[in-house]
């Protein structure tokens, strides 16, 4: 009998496939869902399968309390952190969990990735967030689903839009990015390590770099989104 | 009915796909022109196309005021940088900007790239010139042309030949490069990106490293531009 | 006269090929050996062979007193502490010794690496240890050997179980790694490199950053190896 | 008319060719030669020429006065320093400078790379020397052929053995690698940048990191050069 969802799995079998070849995460790590809106239901990696092993049968299908609805092997461990992403931040089609060495330093260090430049300022105005360390009863509890609402919460209390800041990164751990599409989302998390390696080289340079001066940011927030916007082709 | 300017795209289009071949940016990031100074018109890449898709026809031609001759895209953002560039550095044939990362954190540290050796002194015997930042009207006026009257004005201040330094950097941005052909300055910001990593582990080494002494940039300046000139095969 | 190894052998060299295929060591520098306990012997990389002239049947074949059984090159000079892990570590079947440069720098400043985040506790929940100086008369004597017994001594020391914990640093030297196979071995040999390069940066963005915190600690604990696994497909 | 140096000229262009192969340079950076003991002569690269263009007809062959032989295109700009060390150095049977990133880092730091770990003393016990600044007199002079001096004074002045230690960085300026053959310099040159990237990952984990100790120096130089050695398939 066949699949309902053999073009959704083939979508999120080709956005994970980006993940090895951008150099986001080596062996099985890191993981790319993609959802179907109207079905209800979300593509994602299987956990722990090795990205030159892995086939598009092997994409396991999910609904948005968490559950399986179609596969043969176990989903990724973080499966119900994109499940609380797709429920709060509605407009998302395509969420990355990466392991991206810069991104995960900055993370390991707690650190929100500073704006230095307009290489940042043409994906977001506003630093990329760092999540807090996660509360012991968090971390006993629904350790995943927590980690959604950690970035949930996180984003509500610094008043950032999805639409506008696209990724973050969970303390300790590394970073969630989104998209309109899953494909988005990987291109995104290609940006998000290239911004995080080039804040570290300009630290490096000078310790005391101060943050980018707000009419630039202004200025790269206008070009990009604001009504005469003339930064792509769209 | 054909274009005018199918040599100039094409040459425009091959130098363009070197930005990526040499790890100078990824995604859409960075741009390439070349100009024809007796049509007194200039190729450039299209704006927010990846290099994989890019076709020679999708690079656009536009004249030395900034206006568009032909094309059926929009003309990357930094148009009118590379406008004011040509219009000044009139002996320049080719001009590019990159996001290549060492580069983009000296600029968004704000920093020159002192002179620390020999590799440095084989292309100029001067520091890297860094931009400072641009006012607040420029940023808020025509941004895209301040930035490359800063550049002009940058060199004109510094008492600068760009002649003899085919780079810069733009404060808080990245850099430009320039060259009597467009391979020629993808060629230098190969060049910049080495020297400024180099740069970068000689002061992890030794933060305390010195300037090289004036007698070894003045003869590496000779062996390459004197009257006896030995370098290379010119 | 055929070999009575040639599966063991075979097995040996495709581990090794993954060295230089996973960027763990250039040149001839590196080693796997895997054993067949039953037989009582090991298969291990000849010394001083580089990669891409190594020949299956290169391979020699040692047993646990580390006396050659089969071969006609002289094994690699890491073999007695190959020897000695496989004697005091007995649920091990493949080692790896390489030269990857960020383990190696840890291990060069004699420092294990503290567990940042959770890339790390994904694997192990322990710091990666790092050996303390050998004695001269260890160095002195059978060097080699006494190597082995260095990494033994210090994981009974630390109460580390080479089960939960299959990577160490020699001090002064580099990372050996193990598993339940060679390609095991090598897998956490990959895994150690990556989080050596995390761990560093995560120091150079905040060299105050804090161990990751116990309940995190346990629960990626938990969620591998507790009776309630769910990472992975095991 | 046939050449007398075919052979010369293909040893000389192969192991060139190495260079761009092992990332030691990018465009026309570094350049290798090769000697004819018998001959008197030895073959070059052509100054300028970048690896992907050249052809084994545009090495250059030169006697020990540094005079050209053969050739149709100018020699290296670094022909006399080669030259001088090879009637310095009378075993040296090629020599390599490249401008590969961690040894120039150093170079320019003007720093030899303190010997830290058994990789550095697999290869010399000894640190990597780094020649003091020229003179001023030295570099209005014979400027490349004084670079040859200054090695082989720097050399002396250590009391360092050019068997023993085959490789320098030049203050200022990057490294020179020897040995018996020309490919034996360029996987010296291998060795030396991975060995200076260690070691500034080292002293990046711990800047206050020591020397190896001595009788970790003595035992390596004894498995190597000792009358038990047991390194390798010699």
């Amino acid at each position: 009998m066949g699949s309902s969802y053999v073009e959704l799995k083939r979508e999120c079998f080709e956005a994970n496939m980006e993940v090895p070849r951008q150099h986001l995460a080596i062996l099985t790590w890191g993981n790319v869902s993609v959802i179907d809106r109207r079905a209800g239901v979300f593509a994602i990696k299987p956990s722990g399968v090795p990205y030159e092993e892995m086939h598009p049968d092997d994409i396991v299908v999910v609904d948005l309390d968490g559950e399986m609805v179609e596969g043969r092997l176990r989903s990724s461990s973080d499966t119900l952190t994109h499940m609380v992403l797709y429920n709060s931040f509605l407009e998302t089609g395509g969420i990355v969990h990466t392991h991206s060495p810069y991104a995960v330093g900055w993370a390991q260090a707690l650190k929100p990735i500073v704006i230095y430049g307009t290489t940042h300022a043409d994906h977001t105005v506003e630093d990329i967030p760092c999540t807090p360390p996660m509360a012991d009863d968090q971390i006993q509890g629904d350790y995943e689903e927590q980690t959604g609402w950690q970035i949930v919460s996180h984003f509500q209390e610094l008043g950032l839009n999805p639409l506008e800041v696209e990724m973050v990164l969970v303390g300790s751990h590394g970073p969630f990015c989104w998209g309109k599409t899953a494909l988005k989302a990987v291109h995104n998390a290609v940006v998000l390590e290239e911004v995080a390696k080039m804040a570290l080289i300009t630290l490096q340079v000078d310790p005391e770099t101060k943050r980018l001066k707000k009419t630039l940011r202004d200025r790269h927030y206008d070009r990009k989104h604001g009504p005469q916007a003339y930064y792509g082709q769209e």
